[in-house]
Formats: structure tokens, C-alpha cells, sequence
């Protein structure tokens, strides 16, 4: 995503330098050199690295990061510099030509100044951004990603396992199954790392998989019991759910 | 779906006689009189109504279903009649205006003669048959629906229970995430009777469901312990996968 945003931002028009592990210019020189320094790093190395360069950004530039998570990362940054911070997620991959319609969450840090800036270059191109706390972010994303993900790799395997003819379950697919099936084949082009740490560093990860687990077993011991008005109970709660849905997405 | 059917024989050139709860013609009358009698019917009555209609079919015509689930029903079909059989899955909605490019599963109970009429009739007008037995159609549907609907239904329940601000989750939704809602949306406007009964009167699905909950379990002890390596062996055992229904999609 770094090399995406060094795209976005030259062609929105500002001179944008870049340092990586091969690049000549050291990242202790950007630090030092650039106002807005965005950070693009495994996780992994990422409270290291700000810990280096943190001190040498001075009090008037901006940092920013592209994490998945935002919670550690946002402290992480407020605690080793005194310049301006925010957290950045971009709620798409790289693969996209454009941020025309793609959702950002940002989460303000320290400042205004430079967080105004951002937003607003974000919005002029065409992102919808959300402005939501380090903890909220993480919160959702509970959800968002580490559940999503779960359910998918979860789902993934079993038909694996079942050795089932996959070009005959694909042949019988209805819709909803087949997107399912679609969003799974996506994790091909996905780097293991990434979606590791996004499960295991998130706080509020093993309280929303141990829920769905629990919900889980409930829906299991109803269908093998074959209890009707249990399971359309279940079933009615869920369609409220998908009716505030379906509403909200008319809202908009 | 009946209702959408009479529709297409009639679009497609052919006299429809309808019988239901409040027609003056009896599933009785209809029974001796068409040469291809199309059972829509709720799965819970099927087999009062086959025993009842089923004797009465002379052995010259065609009877076929359009149940979610075919195994116990094509035998039924098979047990109370002389006709020929064929069990058809219609794999999409009543709200889809053509059957251009949709999916249907047929599965061969007894005869040729009118189940080539009928797969060919179907191919005629753009649906993609695919012919199955019936054990193998249900078999497929343990995945294709139960499995998918119950981890809907989870995801679902999951989301509602912990009192998430649905709008902020929205708002936040990576692409998958929101395909996935999308979906869960849409069960707002299905039959919960319908989906008690896929789940619950599929001979598979018990051991799908078993299957996908060991490897929830397994996965989560992985998080919960932040074993890294072997959540990217899982992780990589799905791409696998992945880049199967990848080349799959691709060859189609």
C-alpha cells in the first residue's frame, strides 16, 4: 500500500521521496526531511521502527501509518514523536486504480492542522472517509476482518477436507455460495503474515470468535435435534438484523 | 418458484393448468391430465401429496419437483408412481426475470424421454443444467447450503449480540466484509421454514457441520496462542484452494 499511496500522492501533484530496504535515502533522512511521513511496514517491525525515527521528526510534520490495526499503532507513534499523528487504514487493496468510492478510516492522534489536511486530499479524490477512535477501529475490525477472515478460512477448509469435487459443488452453487467461494479464492493473492497478525493482535479478537463459536454450538445442537421453532427463532433474529441492513444501506 | 415456472412454460409456448390451495382445478384433476406435472411444494408435504398424486399419473407422462433437496424426494417420487421421473433444482431465485445463464441442478430418477425434453427446454432458454444423482445433489447442497446458511446465520447472530453499532461497521467494511453483509441482508426476505428444513432434512449436514466446527476450534486455539506458523499453514492449505476454484472459474 506504500508503493499505491507514492502513485496517489505524485499524481495529486506533491514530490513525494520514498525509502525502503534498498533505496539509498535512509528512512532516518525522511524523517528528518519530509512533513508528511507515512509509514508502511509489516506490523511485526512497526514499533520498532517508529521507536528509531519517532525523535527525529520535528514538531511541525505530520505522521501517519497504513496499519490494519490502529490501537497499539496509534500509542505506539504518540508515544516516540511530538509532531502531528493520525492513523490511517485504507479499506482496499492495491489492486485498485482509484480511491474514487473507497473507505478510509482515519483516527486523529495528535492535531488538527495536518489531520485536516488529510482527510480533506483524501475526500477531494474521491474517499469516503470514517473518523473513528483507536479502540473503536480495532473494535470493528474485530469483526470485520478477524471474523470475517475466521469464517472464510473455517469454510475453506472444510470442503477441502470432505474432498469434495470442487468443479461439481462450483456447477451447483447458488448465488450467495458462489460469492462466498469467490471471496475464499481471493485469499490466493493475500500475504499469510498480514492476516496473522491481524488475528492475533487484535484485542478484541478471541472475545468475538469465542461468541460466534458459542452461537455455533447453539444452531448445531438445534439442527441435530431438529428443533424447528428454535431454529426460526434463530433465523428471525437474524433477519431483523439483515432488515437494519438493508435499511441502512438504502440511508445512504 | 412454481409460480415462476408457469410463467416460463407459458413464455415458452406451452398451455399451464395451475392447481393450489384456492383454484377450482384439483392437484388431483392436473395429475391425470398433463403429460409434465411440476410439484412446488413445501418439502414438509411432499411426501402426503407424491402418495396421493403419484398413482394417478398415467405412465406416458412426466413428473418432476422443484425441491432444494432431492434425495428422499426423487425416491419418493420413484415409490408412489410408474411415470417418469426427473428431481430439478432450480439453484436462483423467484426474482430473477430469466433463467439466462442461472444454474439447475436435475438429477435422473426414471426414463430418458422427457428428461432430455426438460434438460434441453431448460438449455434452450439460456439455464446451465448440470445432472447429478440425487444422493451426490445432496451431498453438494450440505455445503452449497447448509454450511453457507449456517455461517451466515452465525455471523449474523454474532454481529447482533455484541450490540456493535451496525452503522460505524458498515462504514467500515473492507469489500469482503461487506459482500458477506450483503448477504446476510438478503435473508430478510427468505422463508425461514424453507431454510429449517434445508438444514435439518439434509442427511449430510450433520458431519459438514461437525467438520467446520473441529476446525473452528482448531483455529482459534491457534490465535487464541498466537501460534504464527501454524496459522500460516492453515492459512496456505486454503490458498490452495483458493487457487483451485481460481483455475476452475478460469477454464469455465
Amino acid at each position: 500500500m506504500g508503493e499505491w499511496f507514492a502513485k496517489f500522492l505524485k499524481s495529486a501533484g506533491f514530490p513525494v521521496l520514498i525509502s525502503d530496504l534498498h533505496t539509498e535515502l535512509s528512512s532516518e533522512d525522511l524523517a528528518r526531511k519530509c512533513r508528511v511521513l507515512i509509514l508502511s511496514l509489516p506490523m511485526e517491525v512497526f514499533p520498532k521502527e517508529v521507536a528509531k525515527l519517532g525523535p527525529l521528526v520535528p514538531e511541525s510534520s505530520f505522521m501517519t501509518d497504513l496499519c490494519s490495526l490502529k490501537q497499539s499503532q496509534v500509542a505506539c507513534m504518540l508515544e516516540h514523536t511530538h509532531c502531528e499523528i493520525a492513523g490511517t487504514h485504507p479499506l482496499f487493496g492495491p489492486a485498485e486504480d482509484s480511491i474514487k468510492e473507497k473507505r478510509v478510516a482515519l483516527c486523529p492522534g495528535r492535531g488538527k492542522k495536518w489531520f485536516t489536511w488529510w482527510e480533506e486530499l483524501l475526500r477531494q479524490h474521491g474517499a469516503v472517509t470514517s473518523v473513528v477512535s483507536p479502540e473503536e477501529h480495532d473494535r470493528s475490525m474485530a469483526w470485520a476482518q478477524a471474523l470475517n477472515h475466521f469464517t472464510l478460512l473455517c469454510l475453506g477448509k472444510t470442503l477441502d477436507k470432505h474432498g469434495m469435487d470442487l468443479q461439481r459443488i462450483l456447477a451447483l452453487a447458488p448465488p450467495s455460495f458462489e460469492q462466498q467461494m469467490n471471496i475464499v479464492a481471493r485469499l490466493y493473492h493475500q500475504d499469510p503474515e498480514l492476516y496473522a497478525t491481524i488475528q492475533m493482535s487484535n484485542p478484541y479478537t478471541n472475545s468475538v470468535l469465542e461468541t460466534f463459536s458459542q452461537y455455533g454450538e447453539n444452531l448445531r445442537k438445534i439442527i441435530r435435534e431438529g428443533d424447528r421453532s428454535s431454529f426460526i427463532e434463530f433465523f428471525e433474529e437474524v433477519q431483523d438484523l439483515g432488515r437494519l441492513i438493508l435499511l441502512l444501506k438504502k440511508d445512504k
